[in-house]
């Protein structure tokens, strides 16, 4: 498998719906990073939250095993902090080693649920 | 954190419904132009909204300052101009340094809410 | 403003539903086409629409004139046929200048509508 | 035609919803991952699945012929394995030519079903 990705991501978009409909964890409201890794070596991500009215914050430790995904809960970071609900932000995911990251939203709020996703921006290296 | 991102984006959706269900603003149907600058300095931002029958309108004017999102909602746009609702544009940006932009549509016209975003087209600088 | 844009734009996904809920034409069940041209001069456009199991259909032909879009409505396209629904398709838009060119598609089946995005991917020259 | 595409591609996100609402199978919950193939011979597709804890899987086979699009449901994969409902998971795509590759997810677990698309992330050869 030849390798593929990139080492440096962004995301300008970001919220997290503060309330929810339908049974948990799988209708909760919620925003998913999805990364990919097939670089040949284990990836150590930080992934650093941008607000619109505060000084940024991270970064946020995870690592991805080589040929493995994951699909990072971005309502569940906690370290340094929780990310507040109801609140713009956006994310840039730096990793030691090329990946592939998507993101996405699934909005419960109302009785049904709504989805979006794109992949995020690649960085040039 | 490395600079990531373009100077020059391109939306070619966009459309703003005309009505909405559910309590505003969270549920409010609209459209957002979300930035995110991690280019060192603030980014100077011009938007130029293109129609199909008429001439440009713009500049819209905003500042995003360095390490900062804003998530930019088209609804609100009013100098010089509101962006008519039920009515086909695109967005064109451009900042001075580099950014990243994302757009989003929350769509509330029915009972539940639909959402849709992609990332903007990057320019070649 | 700078150019911005791509000759040729590839959109894999296509798939027109066969029916809708609420008011038409705005929760009509339908996939759009939004083309942006910023290029300084009119664009001429062709979409070729590829099938799972018979031969391409076009070109279907389009103008967007310099500093316009137009949002074409896939549902619409009738010369040289119609587009069948409940069919998976693919598209090829090619231009004779730079443009850019997005895709969404508003599916409106059940009683309330859903909506998804993505720009189109962009070829090389 | 000028030929347009690349031969390999990522896809990040990856959930097949484990229920559904509304009338089979257009409305069942699926992900299908669409190749549209312009590069003037077939494409021969490989697709392997990566998932969180364990192994990837695959590679699972498909041909797409040239000048033709195949909208392949991920739900209905089979040979070597079924991908598990309920479970993430990341997708990448190897043709022997240039294919445009987008991801789609209907989610219908709802009474209504909820949309989102993305173009997959390309290689760079």
């Amino acid at each position: 498998m030849p390798p593929i990705g990139r080492k440096q991501w962004a995301i300008p978009e970001g919220y997290l719906p503060s309330w929810s409909h339908g049974p948990a964890p799988q209708m909760s409201s919620h925003e998913a990073i999805c990364i990919l890794n097939v670089s040949g070596v284990d990836a150590h991500i930080e992934i650093t939250i941008f607000y619109e009215d505060r000084a940024p914050v991270g970064p946020y430790r995870f690592t991805v095993e080589n040929a493995r995904t994951r699909h990072l809960r971005l309502n569940d970071f906690d370290d340094p902090e929780k990310i507040p609900v109801d609140t713009p932000f956006s994310s840039i995911v730096v990793s030691d080693t090329p990946v592939v990251v998507q993101h996405t939203r699934l909005d419960s709020r109302q009785a049904e649920n709504a989805l979006m996703t794109a992949m995020a921006f690649a960085g040039s290296e």
